[in-house]
């Protein structure tokens, strides 16, 4: 079976273009079929400021009324998405920037609409049901077939987090649930490794010393550390999408820096989940 | 042979939602083979306004300094791009937005770099040399293979005219030329139509009566309008693309109204540019 890469990069990758640059290096440079779904970093915020949208987060996520899906349609599917693909084809690699509308790659309904998700999943996922999260999107499907038609050809794919309703309705979407959520749909046509890359080594044992990663956790390991506390708060809802994301055919997922993607994939870095 | 039908819509119909919705149900219910190209519309100048960016226009084109390329790309790329794309999906039409980095599609240089097109060509395509236009790009391939996979797997191609350098730098260009080079591009392998809409029926023996439609346009009869100064100024070098592209391999050139698409390609509305 084939192997698949799905990397999540988050706004400390894209803020920053030294490490952007060395990342997107060991990414081209990856063997096999890639993946890569960025978020938005600052550069959203900064220009709903400059265009005075004011911008509510709530538990981190982003309140998205009309103008703010104007704003993140622009600087994630636009900006961001074209430059990391134009950067991509430069080191050699045939990336192809892609937004869930794009072939119908990724169908969603707005959050709240008829049709959402349970209040326990949800819960589970960090979303209150009582705030009006606007134009955000909660995946329905994804377009399996047409994604792995795409890496056949030998297209590195890269995902902006912006889906559709299939009624003409863009939403903006959460990166973290766009990984997952391609990484489960594959999982049976690749040996999918999910990689969701952050500011930190992995899953540390304490919080302030990224020299103590955890470099393995299984649901029993993963609920020791969360009675015990060491996992806690934003990092539950990421162990709770691994968790869904294994148990939907994923081989495995990674957490780990940006910048040690091939020691991720490897196995010589980071925090490995997986089931047993 | 196939047929394949590129279309460039430009801003009279980005800028009226009325007649973009109406224009997108007929490309929807459009068969064959189709491509839609567009231009940007009113919206990335007044983006550029709103945020204290300075646009100047020589000749019509936009002089693209590196503030201005990133509002481009934010409203080309992503926020017109990507609206079109989903409300074609609600149309039932499966499309795909593509920039010219994505998938190396359209590799482009910048404008007065080494490379650029001899005088004579830049001077017919109505470009002065002696201005910088910045982050321009004119196109130097279209990767006429890889369109043609995502065409017969019946996906319909909406273009940004984003271009890039194959080095990492996006480029902006003009989209008369990225539809003309695409149809160009695939005029071997199907049998090409290239529509430029405007907000004209067409060719125009009278400037001011739209009644007064050119219906079939060759090189003598384009001749004997040019000397007659029935057609001049902005439509000669629309002219000279038109041929261009014919001499190229495209079947037909269609100028008229986005509304009349049906029409236009049947041959009953537009004038229709054919070398004999």
């Amino acid at each position: 079976m084939e192997t698949l890469a799905v990397i999540k990069i988050g706004g400390n990758i894209i803020d920053d273009p030294g490490k952007l640059d060395l990342f997107l290096s060991e990414f081209a440079a990856l063997e096999g079929r890639k993946i890569l779904v960025h978020g938005g970093g600052k550069m959203a915020t900064q220009l709903a400021e400059k265009l005075g949208i004011r911008q509510t987060m709530i538990d981190g996520r982003r309140i998205t009324d009309e103008e703010t899906l104007k704003v993140v349609t622009m600087v994630y599917a636009g900006l961001i998405n074209k430059n990391l693909v134009a950067q991509l084809q430069a080191k050699g690699c045939n990336a192809m920037g892609l937004s869930g509308a794009d072939g119908n790659s990724i169908l969603a309904h707005k959050r709240g609409a008829p049709g959402s998700a349970p209040h326990e999943e949800r819960q589970a996922a960090g979303i209150d049901r009582t705030v009006d999260y606007g134009f955000a999107g909660d995946v329905d499907r994804v377009n399996g077939k047409f994604l792995a038609g795409l890496l056949e050809q030998d297209k590195a794919l890269v995902f902006a987090p912006i889906t559709h309703d299939g009624k003409g309705q863009l939403l903006n979407t959460n990166a973290d649930t766009v990984a997952s959520e391609i990484a489960k749909a594959l999982g049976a046509a690749f040996g999918v490794s999910l990689v969701y890359t952050f500011e930190k080594s992995g899953v540390l044992m304490n919080a302030d010393d990224d020299a103590t990663v955890i470099h393995r956790i299984n649901p029993g390991t993963y609920k020791e550390l969360r009675d015990r506390q060491i996992i806690f708060s934003g990092m539950i809802p990421k162990m709770e999408t691994a968790f869904a994301a294994l148990d939907a055919g994923v081989r495995k997922v990674i957490i780990g820096k940006a910048e040690d993607l091939h020691e991720l994939l490897s196995g010589h870095s980071g925090t490995t989940i997986v089931r047993h």
